[in-house]
């Protein structure tokens, strides 16, 4: 069987030279004589397995000693609760931005846990661009101020970061961690699912400047207690152990490829690639403001439902999978994560060039 | 190299031939042309392996279809906070039996969410048997009644239930799930964290009475909310997909070996072997009360630290592997979970028999 070019938004495609190592040694790890799935968590053959992942984020990302590296069960969406909890305090108030529908999800869970103030929203556009927004409508009392660097269904991007001041940045990097270089001392927390540019679904990764740890409500579950966490190494309980092994080995491949700031130079590549074609073409059209166009997630659409569901599935027929656009925006979206290689946005690009010179 | 017996309590041993095929099917599932792993989890192509997870499991625990099945991120921990905000209410109290460190802790956790009373306590002792109960003691207004059914690093086990009437038994089986037949109707609740008898860590399957649904506390996040999992087949938000998929095919395995009633016959005899040994040897004695010893986890101690520990080491060089016990109980521990074969108790078996014969 041919391996098909996987445009799904998450979980998404892999690199092959990671599962292919996967699926060497996934009975027996080395010399230990057992899975990684087998390890216990305690032991030092598996310590040493999660170190490695630790240390190789922190080394592609530039996470400063004074930031905290967690790996916990759950995406990004038990985090949107963790968030307040561990932020916001017993009688918080935070600041969000509203720009897709997962800042949306992370505001309406944190309003479970304290005060949430929207300071800016595009939700009356259908979240087509990233609202502008008014540096004087932020609290500089609030606990925390929230991002969603790229929404993973409409396709936008962000291109600079509000200024916050003293009030820390908290941002939900899910869909475009590793794939950009970004300055952890910016932000006060950055988290992400695994299901995108780190490894497999089940699992998020919190970055937390250490300074603020300790001051998580009274009635957080200990699993989403980062300061807790943090002193254990994400071992408060038994953690997600064989997903952390898979991080590790993308993050091993991401080294190889020469590391974040390699990568996003790919990455402009295969965005400019796919935005070129699409500024050109006269039957497919993006959805997205061009100012704010995410470089993860290209949404598009050729205007007509039946002709969007046509091409869809004419291109999964030709090993060009998972195009289908999410019902909040309809039409096509084509998700090329770090691990979509050039060559597939390429067949793309191809594929639809063929296709509109067809109909 | 060689396969070790890998004695761990979790993460723990799995069976070779799910190992093998994960292996085989690893990069590329069937025709595909992906990975399970790159699956969007609203694919057609991973609802079947969702499906057929949670159909086996069904099948071999005789779940009635007035129960949901759940699989959800994070282990046995997790669910020790979602428990009472599930069922607890906004101003509820529950009953716990304490009868081992886990236990004890399911009800730390709980104080964070309601009322807890203990109606026996085991702790006092080490918690080297199960507390007996007074049934008068029993709260006829809790919320549910908290027990958990095998004590993994005490290694002890209930041999009867607590009668709680019309108050709901709620059960952690994370140790014993699988290993033996339960009437799932006696139960309100049964959860289990998935690294014992079920699959790879990072995941807790619940089973839960459809009618105790749709009472979760205001502040309890959405992915904890089991009404709200229950309503989305586990897919409030991503779900541990490849945990899952794992979990299928460990059920496989399980039913091929003929299900639970017959991996129960086997469970017995292995522990039997290794207790019978326990109750003739000169050198090692069992640590637990012999009303109350667990199938899966064999405590034991020679009565010298040193020993203890020179023991350990010699089997790892012989293959049979984490059988140090945990530092609550120290000495040593042979967890057997539905994973090991008798040929790995034989094995221990002689080990000991050899290593007693030589001291």
């Amino acid at each position: 069987m041919n391996r098909v070019y996987n445009f799904a938004p998450g979980p998404s495609a892999l690199p092959l030279p990671v599962l292919e190592k996967a699926a060497a040694e996934l009975a027996c790890y080395g010399d230990t004589g057992m899975s990684v799935m087998e390890m216990s968590h305690r032991s030092s053959m598996y310590l040493d397995i999660y170190r490695h992942a630790e240390a190789l984020l922190r080394e592609v990302m530039g996470v400063p000693e004074d930031y905290a590296v967690l790996f916990l069960p759950g995406g990004a969406t038990a985090q949107f609760a963790a968030i307040p909890m561990n932020l916001m305090g017993e009688d918080g108030s935070a600041d969000y931005i509203d720009s897709g529908n997962f800042a949306h999800g992370a505001l309406v869970e944190a309003k479970k846990f304290g005060k949430v103030r929207v300071v800016a929203s595009s939700r009356e556009e259908n979240y087509m661009r990233i609202p502008s927004w008014n540096e004087a409508d932020f609290d500089p009392n609030a606990k925390y101020f929230h991002i969603t660097t790229n929404n993973t269904i409409f396709g936008t991007r962000y291109t600079e970061l509000p200024k916050t001041g003293k009030v820390p940045l908290a941002a939900d990097m899910s869909s475009n961690i590793l794939s950009e270089r970004y300055n952890v001392s910016d932000f006060g927390v950055i988290y992400a699912g695994a299901q995108k540019n780190i490894g497999p679904a089940g699992m998020a990764i919190v970055i937390v400047r250490k300074d603020l740890l300790g001051q998580a409500q009274a009635s957080t579950p200990k699993i989403y207690d980062w300061a807790k966490q943090a002193e254990a190494e994400s071992m408060v309980n038994t953690p997600p152990t064989y997903t952390i092994y898979m991080a590790g080995l993308c993050l091993e491949w991401l080294k190889a490829q020469g590391g974040v700031e390699a990568i996003e130079k790919v990455n402009i590549e295969k965005a400019k690639l796919l935005y070129d074609f699409l500024d050109e073409s006269k039957l497919f059209k993006g959805t997205a403001d061009p100012a704010f166009r995410s470089r993860m997630n290209v949404t598009y659409v050729t205007g007509d439902k039946d002709r969007d569901a046509d091409f869809v599935k004419q291109a999964a027929k030709a090993g060009l999978v998972n195009l289908k656009g999410h019902r909040l925006v309809g039409g096509i979206r084509a998700s090329i994560y770090n691990a979509m290689p050039m060559e597939g946005v390429q067949a793309l690009v191809s594929f639809m060039k063929e296709y509109e010179a067809h109909v």
